[in-house]
């Protein structure tokens, strides 16, 4: 087994739950983590330390002590129960990647930084992405107030595991001195396998909206009322559910039917309808569509909609000229550059504020993640490190 | 108020629970209500007796021992807080109608029974129409063995009752000496009142089938699976739920999609289908056509459909000659005859194994039942009474 394959697994052994891969932010387990990438990145002769809000920072050092600074990374919290490659996987990969580069004697024109980040699952606080966006300079200090299901501030955790809250304003990287945040990560979807493709290059971290629909009409006998005087709430609600746009992925995942038994007109329908896309025009039509074909229904059927928004975050991007080269490394290694959006939400997302980012996603089998059954296969993995590996050597020091 | 009116509202004193309506089956509140009936039909000049499931019979009875029966009848036991009309009205109309039919000095060549049942809601035990199905001679011994919540027979609460457990099968009516049974019942329903009409000829009580629909699909990430990957549970099950056939109702009454959150593709999604219709033939042909649309969409959809049967129940035809009547009457009175079917189900369902039955509906407000809202209007009960009263006096003696 690869260094790095046997590197994810003794990592699995740093958990808040014995029996299974479970590391909050600032946690114990966090903790020994933290040591142990700090090791590796000593290993790969980087120089170690830790930023403000406990994100693990090791610097491959330019000769030129004023060279701007190439950052990789990713996370090495998790949700609970977890798989061992969601977010550990990059940070090992981007200090294997970085080490060949050492080895092989390739004196780059910057400065390589690999970040391994501590909350960005955002499980323990009702705060995320806080390693990221305390290094993008986007840090909100009032996310120090918040607390976690023990009564624990964010502010306390951090001084506990000996990190400085006063000074998390101060982690942030100075825009300008920053070429560009590169993250491989596993796909956490099926396309890849599907389509048998090791890695692929990410386009866009999808932009989200998740609404909450309610449908109002008026319960009754289910014997007794004729359809057409009815005003049958789930009868609107649900021919609304299943559409498909090209491009985008629209989910109704949950629903409830009020009063909810089998002989009863449901008066009270509601459901959600989360809507991603990597385009926010594309997002935005879509949503607009829904609206309106929802409205439709519910005049046709008499019932009264209302929807609410619960959630909603902005495409972003991945740099084109970082893709090109992301997929110009795929296709030397003998691969075709498969071009693909991120469902999912990543540190990424913060770093944007900061510079040009770039994703590598890396097959798992059956699309499967926030699992323990989350599984890659080591010959994918090899090939992620060699295409960050070409990318990192030719990376544009301006 | 008419005396009918006033008897009503005092009926609503006898009650299980303060405060509201609640009068179940063999209950102190059933044993009163069962007394105050039984006043009601000494005052119209009958005969009254229990029978051994705790029904109260009252006779006019026909010069002529040897003569046939007309039962007329309904039930007395109410669901939990329920209204003061279901049921009770069609046993207080009943005897108002004898009552006036004596007053006028009319022989009838037939003797009378007005019947109050004690268990058409099926509320306290897991058993219904006991006291339709004693006097049709179907009366199941078994149901004596059913317990209600606190443990208590159906055989013991009927011998506190002054009941006769092991009579019940004697309390049937002889077929071949019975008329017909008429009822009058609110409808429990909106379309009399939609059409402005006070009373209705019931044409059939609607059979029932209740389907419970499983479907499984994959579950998944809302965000990183794209749409034509997905084996999605919900969307195949809910274009299903919306159907709406002519002149029978179909109602998706319940439905739940698992895991349940809204940023996760359901892999499993259960609904009811509950359809009713005034023919079998109607009914089970509409079943075939939800049936193919369901498998139509699962195969579209790759998803795994499997339908269970968790309630049956055939079509009871109201007998046209009896129809007719009513029809007449109600023309009679100067109001057009609207036949429509019952959706709910009443006694007659067992009183069609004795003989032809016949039904009237009265209009209730907003076809709200069931619920202590439930209101009918004076001037329509004085009309059920008056078609009730001709129908009566002019029933054919064979």
């Amino acid at each position: 087994m690869s260094r790095l394959m046997q590197r994810l697994d003794a990592l699995m052994q740093d958990s808040d739950e014995p029996g299974q891969i479970t590391r909050l932010y600032l946690s114990p387990a966090h903790a020994k983590a933290a040591r142990r990438v700090q090791g590796w990145m000593r290993e790969a002769g980087m120089t170690v330390r830790m930023d403000a809000v406990g994100t693990v920072i090791g610097r491959l050092a330019c000769a030129d002590a004023d060279a701007k600074v190439l950052l990789l990374g990713s996370h090495i919290d998790t949700v609970r129960d977890a798989g061992r490659y969601d977010g550990n996987f990059g940070v090992a990969a981007a200090i294997e990647a970085v080490d060949r580069v050492r080895a092989a004697g390739v004196a780059l024109p910057f400065h390589v930084d690999v970040l391994a980040f501590g909350d960005e699952e955002g499980v323990r606080f009702p705060v995320t992405l806080s390693g990221s966006r305390a290094a993008a300079g986007i840090f909100d200090p009032a996310a120090l107030d918040s607390v976690d299901d023990n009564g624990v501030s964010l502010r306390a955790a951090l001084q506990n595991f000996g990190g400085d809250p006063d000074a998390a304003g101060g982690a942030r990287y100075e825009r300008g001195r920053v070429l560009a945040y590169l993250e491989l990560h596993i796909e956490q979807g099926p396309l890849l396998e599907v389509e048998r493709l090791p890695v692929g290059v990410v386009t866009a971290i999808n932009g989200a909206t998740r609404l909450l629909v309610s449908v109002s009409g008026a319960a009754g006998h289910a014997g007794t009322v004729p359809m057409h005087l009815r005003r049958d709430a789930l009868a609107a609600a649900v021919r609304q559910a299943g559409l498909s746009q090209a491009e985008l992925v629209a989910t109704v995942g949950r629903i409830v039917a009020r009063p909810g038994a089998a002989n009863v007109i449901p008066g009270e329908v509601e459901f959600t309808v989360d809507v991603r896309a990597p385009r926010d025009a594309m997002r935005q039509a879509a949503l607009a569509d829904i609206r309106r074909r929802m409205s439709a229904v519910a005049e046709a059927h008499h019932v009264t909609l209302t929807t609410g928004r619960s959630h909603e975050a902005a495409a972003v991007a991945c740099a084109p000229w970082i893709q090109e080269r992301f997929a110009a490394a795929i296709t030397a290694e003998g691969f075709f550059a498969r071009f693909l959006p991120s469902g999912a939400g990543h540190d990424g997302m913060a770093m944007a504020a900061l510079c040009p980012i770039g994703m590598l996603f890396v097959r798992c089998r059956g699309g499967v993640s926030h699992n323990p059954a989350e599984t890659i296969f080591e010959a994918d993995a090899e090939i992620a490190v060699r295409v960050l590996q070409r990318v990192l050597t030719h990376f544009p020091a301006e």
